[in-house]
């Protein structure tokens, strides 16, 4: 089997879990005598937000405790691990709705944004908090007589705490509708993207299927020490794409210029720029007009600020500097490089 | 010292709590290195939604603890059952700051609804989920040793979910913008307000309470079977008030029948009303119009609706119906019919 029908067959089987969950959390309402009504819009919710994005967040929890047990998952064991992940592919869900009401986008994923959807609107705000809430039913569901039960909702309740700071410090230094530059510093976007993406992104899939193979609690220190660097590279990696990607890779039109996004494209031309360029940057950025984007995009090409060698740098930098962080992991804990390095694997020198 | 200088007192002294649980939340921001506007805002959110209100929910918690254990509180026991009541305030705050904005409110407990603050807008979809973030956060500084820490979690998953689900039945059925009398009815009604104010309002409070006093599991069926009542006959009282009190004792001017809200009067005048009666209440219901209004006050007045009447009536029924519950509650489970009579004296007759 290739690579490429593996993950597939793959994704297939996570899929399969998803019906069963979304089951499980309609049933509830059902036997909480909610209306036919209520049922249905749940479904739609869950439907229109939870399934439809890459999965890698959620499928990476399967293939951790894969990994960690070193042989492959009896269907028990599946069945806990995916209920794991689509846990986090819940919480993320969660926050997206609320993100694209906050950033008044209007598509993700090739559809409407769910708060577009015509007849949702504003409720959109109370389907967030389903989405949410539906997280705690699940684990309480599968996970209730575990003695790591607990651990599971501390990690989920402090991945969600640190996620909403990151929004919040991205709210207050990038609002679409207000562009000040002078706001933003690298400093400060490290501190957004590790709290807006890493913790949740890359940090948390690990740590809930540590619980399930019972690691050392040694072992959560070691995996925050390289998953939040690796969620930063994955960022930065992220907004080089936005500008510099094919969209026949990324699969999209980046926005980030025209958004007044915090990103490190932005940055670290903010950090280089001469005083010319600094000008042309304050007057284009975060305009939404195509042209003020054309001229960010040019002098992000210009010298010093020259982005894609820079990227090329910074690139095989973190990719040191992670690999040295794996290679000096204490297996011991019970934890295994081969975690990290296959989520190295899966982000390093991606296009799309 | 008079009751009423009494309940000032306790007020106060649960005030001086709040002070405290801010300092922790704003903290645990600092040392999470946010920077100071970050702090700063997270204050504010937090002043201004959470402390403001008639605090009954929190000090109920406190005032249940005390009966329970049968003496006063020493300074740790008092200081954990307020931080409980100040989690009860917090969901209540992450509520009231995602209803305003469904809602699309203008003013709540005197001040501008927190989206309404200038600068604040669609934020405060983030600034409603780190309302509830805070709720763990504290229930694991203060009572990660205890035996029941993970019942005052799930506690709070369960309210939460729950209060949602009755929000979600709500905004189904009356949408602020679109009426359509045919949807209501006295069940829905009944489910709406089971769901989204009972639970989390009653039940929620003394059932967090009975966990520091560590009743027997059966004693949780009883205060469900006490509480839910109470909760529905509290909330059909706050519906008729919204009409019927005097606005210098409610402390607001009633909109419930300008915002097509699925209240006890309507639902029970659609019950009983004349065809012709029926006409006026669907040609006049949830109009923004003063004349519409007071056609409907008006046809509430009138025979066989007659509200004033029938609420008399339901009072006295639900008085029998509540204190026949709390005769028959078995106390060698631990729980006191003192907690549940003491709820009753708080709420019953009350014109405010
Ligand atoms: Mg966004
Ligand atoms: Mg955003
Ligand atoms: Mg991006
Ligand atoms: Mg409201
Ligand atoms: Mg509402
Ligand atoms: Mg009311």
């Amino acid at each position: 089997m290739s690579s490429s029908t593996d993950k597939a067959a793959r994704r297939q089987k996570f899929e399969g879990v998803y019906k069963i969950i979304r089951d499980d959390l309609v049933g509830y309402l059902k036997a909480e005598t909610m209306p036919k009504e209520a049922l249905e819009w749940y479904q739609q919710n869950l439907d229109h937000n939870v399934p439809g994005g890459k999965l890698n967040r959620g499928i990476s929890v399967v293939d951790t405790v894969e990994i960690l047990k070193g042989s492959s998952l009896n269907d028990e064991e599946y069945h806990k691990a995916a209920v794991l992940g689509w846990c986090v592919e819940l919480l993320q869900a969660y926050f997206l709705v609320a993100d694209d009401m906050m950033d008044q986008s209007i598509t993700r994923r090739g559809q409407p944004c769910w708060y577009r959807v015509p007849g949702v609107g504003s409720i959109a705000i109370n389907d967030a908090f389903m989405l949410e809430a539906a997280i705690y039913h699940l684990l309480k569901k599968y996970f209730r007589p575990e003695p790591y039960y607990v651990d599971l909702i501390e990690h989920f309740h402090e991945s969600t705490f640190q996620t909403e700071l990151g929004q919040l410090i991205d709210l207050l230094t990038a609002p679409e509708d207000h562009v000040d530059l002078s706001k933003f510093s690298l400093e400060k976007y490290h501190l957004i993207v590790i709290y807006k993406t890493a913790f949740y992104s890359f940090y948390l899939p690990v740590a809930l299927a540590m619980r399930m193979a019972m690691t050392d609690p040694k072992a959560y220190e070691t995996a925050l020490s390289v998953l939040i660097p690796l969620g930063k590279y994955f960022q930065v990696q992220d907004d080089f794409l936005d500008c510099f990607g094919l969209p026949e890779h990324i699969g999209k039109i980046g926005t980030d210029i025209l958004d007044n996004k915090c990103s490190w494209n932005i940055n670290t031309a903010l950090k280089v720029a001469t005083p010319e360029q600094r000008q042309i940057l304050d007057d284009n950025y975060g305009k939404k007009d195509s042209t003020c984007e054309a001229r960010i995009k040019a002098v992000y090409h210009e010298s010093p600020i020259s982005l894609p060698e820079r990227f090329e740098v910074y690139e095989k930098e973190s990719y040191e500097l992670i690999t040295g962080l794996i290679a000096s992991v204490d297996e011991s804990t019970g934890v295994k490089k081969e975690v990290f390095l296959s989520f190295l694997h899966k982000v390093y020198k991606r296009d799309k």
